[in-house]
């Protein structure tokens, strides 16, 4: 672990796995729209929403997707860690009062460069509404022996 | 276009490009760190920022990605578009007051699917914080003369 | 069409019109309360605001408007416009989820001052909740030729 | 005084007067974004509104008109009252970090219909931004005495 209690590169192996679960609100939406700028009807207008294939409102893919950047800051690798790339498939709506666990997993470590690829899903109900890979950038213990 | 104000597949060629820009401010950190869960100290403890190879406090990577999303739902392919995918490499950070640019260009149109891939860049000063690539169904006029 | 994307006064004629739409919701309620500084109760205390005469709390006069702001800066006339009047008369209730449309029409245009003025209603549900008419400023392809 | 510490309409003469003042923040202007829907550049962009007559983002009109809704309901005529009516007239613009006067004046009272005119002003360090008037339904101890 680093002195922030996220892992170093040497702590990981594949497989290793952990959750950040959240709630996706009306007010979350509000506001993601705000901070995106992102004010497509199918987010803020229900009576629109409604006449769409989604039948009312839906987060926006990208709010949804911001829960595994929780997953990834708040528990694995955690604190510490550089983001460096992420990958999104989206595969289903997500609508408000919907909790989403976005579950991230070890796919590879490369000691040398300290980085890590995850695979990243978030679930709702045990449906898959994302999936994807993010590519992070860790803390090492070798790296810190070298300052 | 669709009757949103929305390009259809028919309507889009490879080259056609777009953009939104936002200025990401310290109340769209705090309010992304509400709605992603996603605290991290580098985002929201400017002390700890302070230490880091940063220097300071920075947008989390999927706020500043939150942009593209924008400029796909209100620009190009604009309303009515379904946003299927995205892929993202973090570039260099951004600051709370940095005017994020994001920019879609249109790279295929799949017509029979009415699916169309963007290079999706983000912009700061001219530096690019983000690359990547978006997928996208459209609304599309065979379609709707189906129906 | 000046570079912003919005119309010229030259481009207006009485009777062009376009809406915004959006679904207020307790979050929007919430939030102008805090940019306002308005908590009168019959916005933010369900409790008094059941014994009222609107049996509930409903938004702020002004927060509905707020959606005409948007219909004039997003559609119509569009970005560039410059806001210099609105005049308001609220005639019924607006409620939490409920979808506020805002209609702005050309009701004249002042080309030697690029000065327009639109009719401004805001319906929900077919009722007419706010009425009243909006002065704007536009761009001006006269104006940008003399410069 | 009404039992919710406003006043009724048997209390008011013309030339009485209140205040409420409050500072626009950057946060202010993001949150009135997400709940008007308006995203236009010289609210959000810096670096576009920097190259405009305002030299740099501004507040949206109706948020600092948002102050004088709060003057009337806070303090004169104060909770209790039903508003029915507002005219703005945008004379100059706000900044974040700008601190918003805005006073209210009664201008005539109608006691038979409870009905009163208020003279409405915003002002920022001494400069008028809004001036305009507001039409309200005030409690009173006429029909009180009725019910």
């Amino acid at each position: 672990m680093n002195d922030l209690n996220g892992y170093d590169a040497e702590d990981l192996q594949p497989g290793m796995s952990a959750t950040f679960s959240k709630t996706i609100t009306e007010a979350d939406i509000v506001l993601f729209a705000a901070v995106s700028g992102d004010n497509n009807a199918v987010h803020v207008n229900e009576e629109f929403a409604a006449t769409t294939q989604f039948g009312g409102r839906i987060a926006h893919g990208i709010l949804t997707a911001s829960v595994i950047s929780a997953a990834i800051a708040n528990r694995l690798p955690g604190p510490g860690t550089i983001y460096l790339g992420q990958q999104l498939r989206f595969k289903a709506p997500v609508r408000p009062g919907d909790t989403v666990h976005a579950c991230v997993t070890v796919v590879s470590v490369d000691l040398a460069k300290a980085r890590v690829v995850l695979s990243t899903t978030c679930q709702v109900r045990g449906t898959v509404v994302i999936d994807g890979e993010a590519t992070v950038m860790t803390t090492s213990r070798a790296r810190r022996a070298k300052v």
